[in-house]
């Protein structure tokens, strides 16, 4: 598996990371990683489940983890902020 | 399993719920379930992941599952919404 597997969410519309998605499965990608933080993670599972329920039937979750990353602040310190990785397999 | 061990989470701070779990991990749950929808499923993520950190070091991720859930629109039609469950073990 190689880097090129992951596709990051971010603040874009959904359907840009579906399109993303589908690029990488119909380019002979077997395996799909969505990773996410904060906000995003709720657009990572959207993104799953349209390709899931709208374009690549056959494409199952494998698995999910769910992390913590200790992010420097602006006014100095860290905050904590929650990811997470959904691993997509056709 | 019983529905005493689901905490739906909602747009209150995550703290709230992360008591909720405790509370029940606490009174002899072995298991507790969080489900979220939409935008709250980052903040579920958030509550695990502090309820492992912070307060209960031993629980686990048991699993996570997401679906999609048809929600009827004011409008009238229907729209899709995205959902997770977050299994939580002691």
């Amino acid at each position: 598996m190689t880097e090129e597997n992951v596709v990051y969410i971010g603040n874009k519309p959904p359907m840009s990371y579906v399109l993303a998605v589908t690029t990488q499965f119909n380019g002979g990608a077997g395996e799909v990683i969505l990773k996410a933080r904060g906000k995003a993670i709720s657009r990572a599972v959207d993104v799953a489940e349209i390709v899931r329920n709208r374009f690549i039937p056959e494409t199952q979750i494998e698995r999910i983890l769910t992390g913590t990353e200790e992010l420097p602040r602006k006014e100095g310190g860290t905050t904590n902020t929650s990811t997470i990785e959904i691993v997509l397999k056709k």
